[in-house]
């Protein structure tokens, strides 16, 4: 990895990779969240990734490179994060809440991904590229503001209730 | 992990390692780098990180917690790329490139977590942390700014020249 080709076609490799995993996880993200607008976004965002992954096979046919993932421990990692708190949290409220959390750590290691790369293509005079990174960072962007919207709009309100009678459980 | 308070509590410890691996891996960032502004710009980092790891601390005596960090998977990973980066590399202003991208996944997962951190903090109703919180997001968020600033003020364009005459080496 000596050149800015190189760490380019690395970069890219790691979030194809990041990209497919999640796109593996939403189903579960959805079917776990009790909150029906947290569902609904999950299963909306599946759409968004599946062309996500397919403006980054743009991307790499246009570099003339193969689209094939490099595994990328960090998401890996985010991943596991996310199974534990479907499968560890009870409450379903809580639970909700931890799973935004995990979709949101998802979500930023992404856009930072995708910010790196869109300065990268500028830098080697990657017009096209610039186009299609622009446009998938903008949609990460909005989609870690949704997560946002929705935690405020209910699920942290929910998680924080602190009911006397359940306490003990 | 039932509760909100859990919850809390348990992405503190996670932000609080991924803060102290931060630290630690900080001064040989600062060594790695060629660029100078970058450079100076891991080194002053290095003290504003001290004082997110004191806010940190003050968090978890507000709640009565001990403060004890549990290993982050992820900033565990994003550590080992920022290592590789620095390690496999030959060519500096590349390599300048590649710590900065392993610099912003860090700061983009701690901007994830202070963020998610905050949200719980203000339907808790944990005014004083709210504000110790709201604090070091906001100084992630300029760390952020400054590593793309720098990466675009020299260390891209640098980095993607193509000399001929190196091309082979």
């Amino acid at each position: 990895m000596q050149s800015m080709d190189d760490l380019f076609y690395a970069l890219l490799q790691d979030v194809y990779f990041a990209e497919k995993e999640l796109l593996k996880i939403l189903p579960k993200l959805a079917q776990r969240s009790s909150n029906e607008t947290l569902k609904l976004a999950f299963r909306d965002h599946e759409d968004e990734t599946s062309e996500q992954v397919g403006r980054l096979e743009q991307v790499l046919e246009i570099i003339g490179r193969e689209a094939r993932g490099k595994t990328s421990d960090t998401m890996v990692a985010i991943i596991a994060e996310a199974q534990r708190m479907m499968d560890e949290i009870d409450d379903a409220a809580v639970r909700d809440a931890g799973i935004i959390a995990a979709a949101q750590a998802a979500e930023h290691y992404e856009i930072a991904r995708y910010a790196t790369l869109l300065g990268w293509a500028e830098h080697l005079g990657e017009d096209e590229i610039v186009e299609l990174l622009v446009e998938t960072l903008e949609e990460k962007r909005h989609a870690d503001d949704l997560m946002s919207s929705i935690a405020e709009g209910g699920v942290n309100a929910s998680a924080s209730e602190r009911p006397e009678a359940a306490a003990e459980a």
